[in-house]
């Protein structure tokens, strides 16, 4: 199958594949994919140059974004720069000579299964590729040691690049890839789970005996028992790969909403 | 009509709106927006301390949250918090002991709508109200002049409030409200735009003569046309109402991509 928005890629060597994170180009999540892609492709690290962990789609208005050529290797050209994960793909699509054949965030250090892909970082960067009409994918291992593995998540990506760079992604649709800790079974394209955080806040105390409150919490699966789910495949051993719109609009409710249009909305 | 999340308020006097926005609680588009629904509920304002447009679903997980009650009036109850819009609706439902019957956010100081959705504040604290599983709004008034009149924005959130408190929403949908500048002919039901936004950094120098960059840019309509969509309603002067969902999988491609299922993903 191919889909309209593959680039045409005949007249080079290697395609290019623009790598980008949440949790900063220092992660070694970031690095693990790096050195994976570069199998396939040309890559261009344009990355935070801190970490930008729950930023969703955030952008960077009223400040000045800058960014800076951080190192040159073979097949391996990074930047860093000071705006969120959406900012660095924005900035990049506007600076680089060269257009990427694909964009891919991550490896996340962390899940990004089911709600959490509106909260995530690593899904803002890969959504806007989307938004740019660049096949992309964001990418994350749910384990949370600091001594994860992620060389394996690696494969997977290798595997699903080359999918990707093959095959294209229907316009304005990205992938939430999601790895579960261990051995992998397989593949399984999922939807997004229904559920939310719940237990979301620790109390604590500051210097001056004043309350505050830190993120926290678990999720709270509301269809265990659905195999289509992202929660379910990666419970199960496969890693879950979730085809997300950035047209969020709910066509069902638009037609049961129709009757508001007799709403009178003109000045008292 | 009747949804299920409506809250049963038989045995309350008034309902209670939840209000807040992403231009921080002194914005003139949130105080009018609660004079305009302190008429119909009571009201609780718990927004941030600071302005935090762009700011999209984004979370704050490293630093701890802090609110404050700011000013307790008849009706209105106003609380500020160190977060983004996000952290207030979630820090707002885990330490109010009444549980809002609707969402509000806004008014915002200019445009949300097509893709603008996607970066919204104020669309994400609207998206996790309905994460919440609370009827919710966010509204917009497109409209960047600083001396933009908001009072008519007003009357129409309190129509949509009306609206919303009677019928409900279906689980996992709000509604992102734009309002185009001047005389509004009525309400139109629509899909989110296609297109993007272009032209986006305006490039100039720091002090020490290095490049910087700053967010900016016009917005792209791929289907200028096409009379179901909120920018055609809102060139043609009517208020654009969008059903936004939160579930963001595309169950189109999920099928498309079932093949995908057969790739080895062993370790080599």
């Amino acid at each position: 199958m191919q889909f309209e928005n593959l680039n045409n890629m005949t007249d080079k060597k290697k395609p290019l594949i623009l790598i980008t994170n949440d949790d900063g180009f220092r992660a070694r999540g970031i690095r693990t994919l790096t050195e994976y892609l570069k199998e396939v492709a040309d890559i261009v690290v344009f990355a935070p140059d801190q970490p930008q962990s729950g930023m969703s789609s955030a952008i960077t208005s009223i400040n000045p974004l800058r960014y800076f050529l951080y190192k040159e290797e073979e097949s391996v050209t990074t930047y860093i720069c000071n705006g969120t994960p959406v900012d660095c793909v924005k900035l990049a699509m506007n600076v680089l000579e060269r257009k990427p054949d694909m964009v891919f965030s991550g490896i996340n250090h962390g899940s990004n299964a089911a709600i959490s892909v509106i909260y995530s970082g690593t899904m803002g960067a890969a959504i806007e590729g989307a938004i740019f009409g660049i096949p992309s994918v964001g990418i994350s291992l749910c384990d949370f040691d600091m001594e994860a593995d992620f060389s394996y998540t690696g494969i997977i990506a290798t595997k699903i690049a080359e999918k990707v760079l093959k095959e294209g992604l229907p316009k304005g649709v990205c992938l939430n890839v999601n790895v579960p800790k261990g051995e992998v079974k397989g593949i399984q394209i999922t939807s997004q789970t229904r559920g939310k955080w719940i237990n979301e806040y620790f109390r604590s105390k500051d210097a001056a005996q004043r309350d505050v409150f830190w993120l926290r919490g678990n999720f709270d699966n509301w269809e265990v028992d659905n195999s289509e789910t992202d929660e379910w495949a990666l419970t199960n051993g496969y890693a879950a790969v979730v085809p997300v719109k950035i047209d969020m609009t709910d066509y069902e409710t638009m037609a049961k909403l129709k009757h508001w249009e007799e709403v009178e909305v003109s000045e008292q």
